[in-house]
């Protein structure tokens, strides 16, 4: 078995794709969080200038998309591939807000864990040989997803204690090509290899995926969905433990999507029930966004929440070299508004992706 | 440039991924059809045995997968991966209905043109070694698709004769690595060899992809969708006939997912204005999968319609050699029911896929 085919459920690259570039979009409340001064953009208006929410938070894709091609320093010709998704039905915000990029589109959908889905695919596509460069992207919006999962906002309904906010945002990462380098070497374009080595130090690397199951633990409640996420996002830290042969020790953090508290300590309980402590490595997107005083219940949530910290803030610590290896795993809720109404369960799904500085 | 990035859309597999197996399952309506001999499993029962129309779709999924597999002569665990969708909001059909197989998923979106989109992710995942086995799978169900984006069934409306007929089905196929033989080879197991030979003989292998952009001509009549897919096909048609040089002819048949009987002459016309004529070649799922007895206004439609007639026809059709040579596909209105009561455009896209008889 080779490399590529890392024990049960994970991939290790052979040649890790770099990413390039990344941006972050949010909206005004993610920007008033203790995360705010990271944030590429932040939009004072949530409906960025659009007559509906949807139609905002494709918005946020095609900006968020725009400046991270800017910042990989390529043109939009030159990405072969988008991977995109969001959380409302039938993924009208990608749908709509990227059909301008004239880039070729694979559409995903895995709940909140959507950033991890589409960076994995998008890493497989660039590592495999079929882009130099491919986009993933994802994004939420509070009031569309209220409007699509929960109450419209006009009801004002109550909240209760484990509920999440959707973070409004939408964070990109272009994936390059590693092998690039050995290939303009071989023809000899000397300056063209010096000028993407600069470009390319200190940039992080997606060295392999741990990709998630649906796991379903019969949880009923829309509104405590970090509890419905927690064993997924426990089988898939601890297949990826089990796989590369690590200890929790390896990695600087581990940093989940959107548990929130609730989420946290079960995840915690249920890792350490298959024999690894990550509290001291653990972190949660969702917790961390919003401050104390922001009034989000449990924490933040969406698949835009560890797409904006991911492009606003754990790259950039591990870009200065305050981490060098983190296990990024993007957690979600498997939830409709069909099978919630019908009674049914909420599985959860989450896809753990390595990144290293390089 | 390799052979991997073929032109500006397209893919050119250096050891095309074989379908090793495949299964269709469809409902009564489609078992009844002129099509109705074809197809593996034909269910009496529209609901499966399940409560809600969407459990019932999840389990048509679940049956095509599990037939699949068997036909590939592997064991589940020996499957990597699942590439997955449907048109439910949430993808709720495969999220619930492939939970039990225990294998890792990824979930993707891309209306009815899902399978074009599922086997050109599963083949390069398969390609670029990151799988010996992967599945790619998609569904519909009128009763489910109804409900979610026109009118409760029992409304009753009248349906004008643009309207289409979403398909009741399921069609999975095992991509396999054509690498294996050549890597059994190499450790000199030649009775594994020798019987892997044999198994893929006639089989039929996936020569490359052309993946589709979202293309959008401002059509917004939910009922005329072979109009709004139409572009989106003639785009990926012709960028496939330049991004490989071919002329229609190369191809025995050139096969779409669902125009029907109005976006078939829309397609004409604008592969014709591209310098193509493909009349000779055409055929598309959507008009052939009922008979004209069964009151299906413009044809059937649904990730399940071209899913099924690949796995159940087209196929066979190749593995006989009644065909050597297909480009397949299937296609999607990015349509949902809130963008549409928003009164959006419908915009479409479409996924290539070349098949090849071994």
């Amino acid at each position: 078995m080779s490399c590529k085919q890392m024990g049960k459920q994970s991939v290790c690259f052979e040649n890790p794709p770099v990413i390039t570039g990344a941006a972050s979009v949010v909206g005004k409340k993610e920007g008033e969080g203790p995360y705010g001064k990271y944030f590429d953009v932040i939009e004072e208006d949530d409906k960025v200038g659009a007559d509906s929410w949807e139609e905002a938070e494709g918005k946020l894709q095609a900006k968020a998309a725009e400046l991270a091609i800017r910042h990989a320093g390529i043109s939009q010709k030159e990405v072969r591939y988008m991977v995109a998704g969001d959380l409302l039905g039938q993924l009208m915000a990608s749908s709509f807000g990227l059909m301008d990029m004239d880039i070729p589109l694979f559409g995903v959908y895995g709940a909140c864990s959507t950033m991890g889905e589409s960076i994995g695919i998008a890493s497989m596509i660039v590592e495999g040989g079929f882009a130099n460069h491919a986009i993933a992207i994802t994004s939420s919006h509070f009031a569309s997803a209220e409007k699509q999962f929960r109450f419209p906002l006009g009801y004002s309904n109550q909240r209760p204690k484990a509920a999440t906010w959707t973070v409004t945002g939408s964070g990109a990462v272009v994936l390059s090509s590693s092998q690039r380098k050995e290939e303009l070497s071989q023809k000899g374009e000397k300056d063209l290899i010096t000028a993407e080595a600069r470009a390319e130090k200190g940039k992080v690397r997606v060295k392999g995926i741990t990709t998630g199951k649906v796991i379903d633990y019969g949880i009923k409640d829309s509104m405590n969905m970090g509890a419905c996420m927690a064993p997924a996002a426990g089988e898939v830290i601890a297949q990826n433990l089990i796989d590369f042969g690590y200890q929790p020790e390896h990695y600087d953090k581990i940093i989940t999507g959107d548990l929130g508290k609730v989420g946290k300590d079960i995840l915690i309980d249920f890792v350490e029930a298959k024999g690894y402590n990550i509290k001291r490595q653990y972190m949660d997107c969702g917790i961390e966004i919003y401050g104390e005083e922001q009034n989000v219940q449990a924490g933040g949530s969406g698949c835009g929440c560890s797409a904006v910290m991911l492009t606003g803030y754990i790259l950039k610590m591990l870009e200065k070299g305050e981490w060098n290896r983190v296990l990024f795993v993007p957690t979600g809720a498997l939830l409709s508004q069909v099978s919630f109404n019908e009674g049914n369960s909420v599985p959860g799904i989450a896809h753990g992706v390595i990144l290293e500085r390089y």
